[in-house]
């Protein structure tokens, strides 16, 4: 009764969830709740799709019950920082500060300064985007769904061809610099892949892709 | 076979669909695109669930074929702009440039800078959110699903409670200057409500909300 409800605490770092296993929604749906190594996340008991996700257990590491903050991670290609995203579900779903300058600048992104936001939705499992390398800094997050990212350094110098890979669900979000080549595929139908950029799109301009 | 084709043509402002009717994607899903009056939609043959929309058809209105090109319309709320936004389909999904700072900036709208992105997921068709009016400029739209959006002039002055509501689906935007009162609810599962913002909150600040 009463939808999802989320809870957290720091027993070891694990993620603690006071939940019923079928939960009903106010839409007359039924959701399983579901607590793994993977994170908390609701799914449709028709379907067997994943409807929203909480956070991955290891978001909670450490942090005490009610400070889910925002944290960042370096990689192994300088500059690319991997970021925790709070996500605060109730029985409508959930919200996120997705970027937040002040914060972002906080944890050591740069002072980005987005001047588009674009959005690519992807319906089927597999959908592969990449690989690009324009010449912008990128924040790329999902609302919806999950990927698995890979990242490779196209820079000159002694990091040049450098991977990481990584999954991205709604509580994960990745800063890439210009430079940085970025490709995804989708883990589940219906992702939406989100994303700020620094610089528009000019026809004067080389730009670097594989499609 | 071979996935979901959007064309359009401007046969008298209408949308023109050369799709099958029953469309099997690369997961093996069935998906049933529609052409109506609303637009062009893909429906998940099982459920039901619009998975993705074009847009309507009246954002072709009069515009030739391969230029459908970003528009705004004023509204009864000074300020208040409504966006359509093309939203390029192809069999991954869609493709959509959700703000564009020099092209809005055309599009009359004052030369917004962000300083924050926020998404809301809503699970059940039904969820309601607002009245919200905080102290900052807002560019509103969706990722995935459909609202029924209400705005309500809250500034001093002869449009004090002028009242405005729209549907926005992922082809459609607005822009909400401060002093407008913001509210949602949701008309499809699973929308994803995205949010730019040009200030952070503060704990000085005074806000004014009904959630």
């Amino acid at each position: 009764q009463g939808g999802v409800h989320f809870g957290m605490a720091a027993d070891g770092g694990r993620v603690y969830v006071p939940i019923n296993d079928m939960v009903n929604t106010r839409d007359g749906r039924v959701y399983d709740a579901k607590k793994n190594g993977a994170g908390v996340h609701a799914v449709d008991a028709a379907s067997g799709k994943v409807l929203w996700r909480h956070m991955a257990s290891d978001d909670c590491g450490g942090r005490p019950f009610g400070d889910p903050g925002v944290s960042s991670a370096p990689t192994a290609i300088p500059g690319v920082l991997l970021i925790d995203l709070p996500v605060h579900g109730d029985s409508r779903g959930w919200f996120k500060e997705n970027w937040q300058r002040e914060k972002m600048v906080g944890l050591g992104l740069p002072d980005f300064r987005p001047v588009q936001n674009n959005i690519a939705f992807n319906g089927p499992v597999g959908t592969t985007r990449g690989i690009h390398a324009e010449p912008w800094d990128k924040f790329v997050s999902v609302a919806t769904g999950r990927i698995f990212g890979a990242w490779v350094d196209l820079r000159e110098g002694d990091t040049y061809g450098t991977v990481l890979t990584a999954e991205l669900d709604s509580a994960k979000a990745i800063y890439i610099p210009r430079g940085v080549g970025n490709a995804y595929q989708t883990l589940e139908p219906d992702t939406s892949y989100v994303y700020l950029v620094n610089d528009h799109w000019s026809p004067e301009a080389e730009y670097t892709f594989l499609n």
